[in-house]
């Protein structure tokens, strides 16, 4: 046999980003084994080793031939001690800088990468001055842990520092003004063990309560040169990183078109899911053909997309496939409020159709927000 | 929950269809559970029973809501007994009729859907007579049990009769006349629980000894009225066994563009296979969503397609990802002559684009044999 794709893949996570990598897989020939370390795995597919207790550990070790994770917020010596003996991509090095805002400001910081202004605190008193220096409103988030909106407070006053900081009840918080922003965005990347990079349409990306819920690509009016910069970031990220398989970034644009780092996830990421059915080759299957050293698939956009986030409550799936042009992904989880369950990508035409077609979508799911894109008029 | 999506698909065979149907029914929610009755199942996913011998089939039905079937050489009575107990789709009344030709040849006529001269034998020496009245070459066929070029036996001259019954060796064979066509063309078509149905664009199949080989579709050369026409023959067969799910029809088109049935298949087809990355919605999700009643998909082209077979030996994997918009689906089988191992779909822009991708694909395939369509000038 000729082919040079190795059989198993070990993926540390077993949740709905491991689930979309599995399905990507398949085609590929590849065979997947998740390590779960929640005891509460959903993945639904492969082989599955529960192990909160971090006892199975060389068992999964020994099926795997390369490993990779869908969820960052690992030990980061659990990910060195399995480099010791089977490659990890990406590497620890990634999910250090990654799981921790601090360095992860640290490394925009020193690639020359615009942020918002911030301060890290140690204490209520400390989170008080810094709302006071930044002026208010701030966001503060805890420095690592935090994700869909968890870990974080936002003051609009410097007197509400005492209640954030008992909220969020983390030692380190990482406190941040208020970006003026017309949308944000993200840009999803890959690169390969070689070196090689693409990236994909810029996307907008609307959230509610720290989650996101809907994510439109490609844009209609980015300049190129906004495409650019966020390549360029994204490209000076992935290459001091040495880094392998997607990276996700996200930004704010601010008024005047320019671009502010967010924050990073060294995994496929929800702002990407839209690649299913609205590019040449998901973000998934891009992951998969980077970790296993094959060449990477385009990027480009298909046609206008947009991916819709069900939380909490699924709608009547029947009504929702009856939509044309309508790809539902559904995580085969149980239903709870504020729980990813499943989403739906929406391709149309044009992105005046899309719209069209995402709010008669979103008049199906309970609980959906209304949309709201920057490049539409959008008012009813 | 007001989803209406059942969660256990059952399928009575476990090869590559059945893989892509799992692979197709994850994101809609579903689980599968194989009945695999072979002793050698491939699928590698979902939940797989191993039942040579007819021994679990209660423990099967016990996890399904509802039956289906990757594979029409099943013996009718099981079929007929599982539909006891739970919903089968199709039901065993097509699996009946597209298992036996000589049913459906009598379905054909009945319908008035043109097809080859033939006649029904049951000896050697009644097969040379049919070879004498039809006039070679003729090919001769098993009446159950053939697929993919097995069984069957091509007649130069009626003299060779006696060897080609001892070679196919069935009580009962049809015996049609070659016809002279210009292409080899198949139509795929869903109908849902409701019997709403909806046609995929015609492709064109280049079969190697009995093979398929390549399916390109749309065809740019289409006429409306051949694409209706073939719409109007599967759409008489759908309503006629009350079908519920994917029917795919064979045919050869002839000179005068004219159309002549040749077989048909109660399932999703290797002709099929182009509608995964070629087509809003693939015949495998289309297939699901008819029989768990879901409404079905649009079955619109996106863009010229071909897939590739790859049979017996597989191609270097990195080199073939390396090319443009090339979507690789491997089914983990082993190596072995004649054994479908994979399909690759090729999307371009335009049919000639389309050409060359494929030929740059064929060189990479040990025993891809050249790539010929009627609508493009292939010679080189």
């Amino acid at each position: 046999m000729t082919s040079t794709i190795p059989s198993n893949i070990g993926v540390l996570g077993a949740g709905q980003l491991g689930r979309m990598l599995a399905l990507a897989g398949y085609p590929l020939g590849n065979r997947f084994t998740f390590l779960d370390t929640t005891g509460n795995p959903s993945a639904g597919i492969g082989e599955v080793i529960v192990d909160p207790d971090n006892q199975h550990l060389a068992a999964f070790l020994e099926k795997v031939d390369v490993v990779t994770y869908e969820f960052e917020h690992l030990p980061v010596q659990l990910v060195r001690d399995i480099e010791q003996h089977k490659p990890v991509y990406p590497s620890s090095r990634a999910i250090e800088v990654c799981q921790n805002r601090v360095e992860e400001k640290a490394l925009f910081d020193h690639l020359g990468i615009p942020t918002p202004a911030y301060r890290i605190v140690e204490s209520a008193e400390q989170l008080e001055a810094a709302a006071h220096e930044l002026g208010c409103p701030v966001v503060a988030k805890s420095v690592t842990e935090g994700y869909d909106g968890k870990g974080q407070a936002v003051l609009k006053q410097p007197e509400q520092a005492g209640d954030a900081w008992r909220d969020i009840g983390h030692r380190q918080l990482i406190v941040e003004a208020f970006v003026d922003f017309v949308r944000e965005v993200s840009i999803i990347a890959v690169r390969g063990r070689d070196g090689e990079v693409v990236f994909y349409p810029m996307a907008e990306n609307q959230h509610v309560d720290g989650i996101l819920r809907y994510s439109v690509a490609p844009l209609p009016d980015i300049d190129a040169s906004v495409q650019q910069t966020a390549d360029r970031y994204i490209r000076s990220l992935l290459d001091e990183l040495d880094y392998v398989g997607v990276l996700a970034l996200e930004l704010f644009q601010a008024r005047d078109g320019s671009l502010l780092a967010n924050e990073m996830a060294p995994r496929v990421h929800n702002s990407g899911h839209w690649t299913m059915n609205g590019a040449v080759t998901s973000q998934f299957e891009n992951h998969l053909r980077a970790v296993q050293g094959l060449p990477l698939g385009s990027p480009e956009a298909i046609a206008p997309t947009c991916m819709i986030n069900v939380i909490g409550q699924e709608g009547d799936s029947s009504a929702l496939l009856a939509l044309s042009n309508t790809h539902l992904h559904r995580y085969d989880k149980t239903e709870r409020a504020g729980r990813k369950l499943a989403h739906l990508n929406i391709v149309a035409d044009t992105h005046a159709e899309l719209l069209e077609k995402v709010r008669a979508c979103q008049a199906l799911l309970p609980g959906a927000p209304p949309v709201s894109w920057s490049f539409e008029s959008t008012s009813q």
